[in-house]
Parts: C-alpha cells; structure tokens; sequence
C-alpha cells in the first residue's frame, strides 16, 4: 500500500530528532494524527516560534529571544567569574545545581582538529576577549571529561594563564551517593589524586 | 536562569510524543536549535501539512488524504475479505508482510467498556454494514492479542456469525524464528492447542 506522502514525510521529518530511528518515527507519526491531533499542531507552532525568536547571545553565545541573555544582563550575578561551557545545554545543567552566581561562556562545541574544528571555530578569540576584560577574576573550565572536552579545557587554561588569569576546573571525583565498589578505576584513581584537606 | 519562554514552550509542546518525558524533550530542543534549525523547521511544516491533508478513509477508516483512501480504491484487491484491525498503524503492519490482498477496517482502538468505550464508538455499526455487503465471504480479526483486543475480536465474530458471515482470527503461536525455551508458557500452550496437520 502506498502511504499518503505527507504521511511519508512526517515519519521522516521526524527522524532528525536525537534517539529517532525509522520505526519510532513510524509509531510517533501515527500517534499524534490518531491520537494527539491538537498536541501535534501546537509541537508544529512550537518549532516555527523558537525558530524565529531563539538566536544566540551576543556576550555568552547561549541561547536567548533578546541580542543579550537575561543572564548576561543580570544585576545578581557576578561579572568576576566566567565558567566555560560546551553547549547552551551544558549551561542550563550548570544553572540547574543553583551552585554558581557567575557569568558563562557557551564555546560552540569542543576543539576537535581531527573534524577541522580549530580555536576560531568555537568561538575562543571572543573567549578570551571578554576574560581579558578587568572584571573577569577567575575562568572556570566546565567542559566535559571526555578526550575533547579534557583537550578543549587544557588547550583554553593554558592560552588564559599565559596572560595571566586564574584558571579552575571543576572537580573529577566519586558522585555524591556514589559506592566506591561500582566506580570506574579512572575516576576512582582521580579522587585520590584530588583528594583535599578535611 | 530563566529560560527563554518560546524554549520553554518547546520543551513543553515535545512532551507530546509517546515516550518522550521531561529530559528527553529538553534534549531534544536544545539539539534542534543547536544543529539542525533546518530539519526542525522541515518538521515544523510536515506536522503543519499532515495535519491539513491527513483525513480518516470513508470505507476504511485508515488514514489517507482523499476522501476514500487508494487502498479501498485498488482493482487489485478483493473485496471477498475484510480485515480488521486496531488502528491505522496495524493496517500499515499487515500491508508490509504483503500476506494480505483483501480490504480493511480500522476500528478507533478496541472495545473498552471500563472507559465508556462502546460498539458505536469503535464504528462497529459501520463495519456490519460493510460487511454484510453481498460481497464480503470473509472477515478477518487481526486485533491484539491482549485482553480488550481479544474481547473486541470476540464480541465482534459474535455478531458477524449471528448474521452468517464467516469469521476468522490471525493465528496465534509461537514466533517465526523463536526458540521454544524463550516462549512464555500462555504462547506455547496456544500453539499446541492450535496445532495443525502437517
């Protein structure tokens, strides 16, 4: 049997979400025009909104419906240090914890010079223009512990304290709640190196 | 941090697919935004088109975008049997084992007297109708094997055979392929009550 084409189309349209292979696709495009018809329109105006009012923040490349974010513009927070993230998502699990009252700055992604993305590309001569700036006491380099994250956060310190800003990174250790039985050697091994005064 | 409301908006309206919760909606968002505006704005328009073409079929009941779907139009199908089934997306499952060159009807989901779910609601009035067209010699039931689906399966072939019409059931068993150890025992006792002459 032929399908409609707009059926054919939603299903595959649907694929570019993360995790969406063809047959949950198949499932999600039946779902919505049996069952959530009127879920399925508001997701449609949902898309074209963010699409048209979400850009990237002028100071902190994170994502914002105005030039410069709410947070950028912040009287609350504090200009005199600025934690470096990978992506806006990054920021947002950061903002999360409620642990930190600086400022941010959201790199496009990780250094990654096997796939040509070289310092320029993550937006790093900006980073380092605003940390230059007088107010910017300490950066701290909140990339991800993987190869290019760890890359990316070494590379970044090293450029900083060559013009001599504070640098910190955050901390690799045991997760709070976390058995020592059932954490891998690696971090394990990092938690003794890091271990700190009681 | 707050965030951007037509973010906030999206993560909301994702939520809507079946089996996405409150992470994997934000996930989601903050990809699309972040690397591929254009596949979301694609869906944004698929949703948007399917939504406005996408009808019910007049005899069937299937999706389809005219008003009788092409399926109930083909010369090559025969309208000796009618088959029965759950929802659209069955209907696209059996169309793809290419076993099955009769007609169809699309219940709206089984019976379910414990929801207020009743004949007229399922449109079981249309299907006697179809199929005490002179022309039906057979119905298949292809609903679920759970419990409402083999309630509707049997309330249904209840009334077709009040009427004399000939009725039948997609078999039961255990699964091509399958591996008698790996079969619940309620499959395996079917299968060999269901056993047939070789």
């Amino acid at each position: 049997m032929k399908q409609p084409s707009a059926l054919t189309d939603l299903v595959e349209a649907l694929r570019v979400l993360p995790g969406v292979g063809p047959r949950s696709a198949q499932r999600m495009a039946y779902y919505l025009l049996q069952r959530e018809r009127g879920g399925a329109a508001r997701l449609g105006h949902s898309l074209e909104r963010a699409l048209q009012t979400i850009v990237r923040c002028r100071r902190c490349n994170g994502f914002s419906d105005t030039p410069v974010c709410d947070l950028c513009e912040s009287p609350q927070r504090t200009a005199e240090q600025l934690c470096v993230v990978e992506t806006p998502a990054d920021l947002l699990m950061i903002e999360q914890t409620l642990a930190y009252r600086g400022l941010y700055f959201v790199l496009m992604g990780p250094l990654s010079p096997l796939d040509g993305i070289g310092p320029k590309d993550v937006g790093l001569d900006m980073l380092m223009q605003r940390a230059s700036d007088a107010t910017v006491k300490e950066v701290v380099l909140a990339t991800n512990f993987t190869n290019e994250g760890e890359a990316t956060a070494h590379y970044i310190g090293e450029m900083l304290q060559a013009r001599g800003i504070k640098v910190s990174r955050i901390a690799r250790g045991v997760p709070v709640g976390g058995e020592l039985e059932h954490v891998d050697s690696g971090t394990l091994a990092q938690a003794v190196l890091d271990r700190r005064p009681v």
